[in-house]
């Protein structure tokens, strides 16, 4: 986790794929260099496929800076514990 | 696709974690270096879910050293495709 994680970062959960795109094209309009993606469990292939439709369809010199994978501890109604994966991609969409 | 993705890879589908985490753990035994986990579409998660998995309870000091997303063309049934991603992670055990 880097300090900047909190400034364009898009989350990825249960919505189509295009509202990711779209969410991550804003950012880079507003005029940001890096957009983070952070996904958690099953979501994490939906991370992939937002990376890959912006890459053919939208920005297509997109650059993929780091790709990172861990795991959260989630926290479950009787205090037990599961782990879940975790994937995030920072992406760069140059000048 | 480098030239050595024929050797100790481990295609991620759809049995059960451990499954691949002990592939991944003959490979290394066997005195390979590095195993290349290879997953597509959903499978993508799971991918990840082995790596953490040997990270956490196996091999303590596991190197990832590379990760790679892609896109790849599927052919269906009348001649139509469908896109669907790709994710590649190498993982390498020191010495």
């Amino acid at each position: 986790m880097t300090e900047k994680s909190q400034e364009n970062t898009v989350l990825i959960g249960t919505k189509p794929v295009m509202n990711y795109v779209v969410a991550c094209m804003t950012y880079f309009n507003a005029g940001s260099n890096n957009v983070i993606l952070k996904a958690r469990g099953r979501a994490t292939s939906l991370a992939v496929d937002v990376v890959e439709v912006l890459r053919r369809s939208f920005i297509k010199d997109l650059e993929i800076k780091k790709i990172n994978i861990g795991t959260e501890e989630l926290k479950r109604y009787e205090g037990q514990t599961a782990n879940v994966s975790t994937l995030e991609i920072v992406i760069s969409k140059p000048k």
